[in-house]
């Protein structure tokens, strides 16, 4: 794991979340993008070498509408840059990890992507990434 | 904010989670501490740029069980690194944001440190820290 990449945050509004993390960061959003494979509509902020990622969903039944349906509007995962997503992911699972996904997919920002399953990573939502 | 200075894991038990954490992070943990005024035991890996702070209730009442009791083992808070607490303490109160200490207090790793109250900020509980 090279860096904390990003840590994701689901919100219930982008519009509401936006300018607030603007004031609490004291930095402005730089990009917003839409991944319709996941359901969600995303703003990143950047804090020294590190992303906050704000989500929002963009359907009631999608994963971020079910988490914050769940838990409330929380931290929802963090995600760790890699250079090599499906050797990491390999050697995730010989050691016992669950991923949620079997080969990596398309993610916000130009990333291959693969999630863990939180039950095996004391209950954090992890994410591996690597730019594209 | 100049950068995620931390992660704030709160786990059940070190014995079993820094471990788990060498394997996920591929990565030693490099330093345990207890902060006694928080009643936790605290175990450090570095990411890059980032830390990834684990944190085990030393009583069965502490904030950390508590949590853990309500939520289940989960992050608990992101810490930023900032450069004049004080004045950002004051930036953000004037910006509408509650803060849970009035004045800076000792944390873990030679840090003073200030939290805010998740409810103005999106549910996430947000720790300011200066290093000493």
């Amino acid at each position: 794991m090279l860096k904390v990449e990003h840590i994701g945050i689901a919100v219930k509004e982008l519009a509401i979340s936006i300018p607030l993390f603007e004031k609490l960061l004291n930095s402005q959003c730089y990009k917003t993008e839409s991944v319709e494979s996941e359901h969600v509509n995303t703003a990143f902020f950047q804090t020294g070498d590190t992303k906050i990622e704000l989500l929002e969903s963009i359907t009631n039944d999608g994963v971020i509408a079910k988490y914050i349906e769940k838990k409330g509007e929380a931290i929802h995962h963090i995600a760790f840059e890699v250079l090599d997503i499906e050797a990491e992911m390999q050697r995730l699972k010989d050691e016992g990890f669950i991923l949620l996904n079997e080969t990596p997919k398309k993610g916000a920002d130009n990333k291959l992507v693969c999630f863990l399953h939180p039950k095996t990573t004391n209950g954090v939502l992890i994410e591996l990434c690597q730019s594209i």
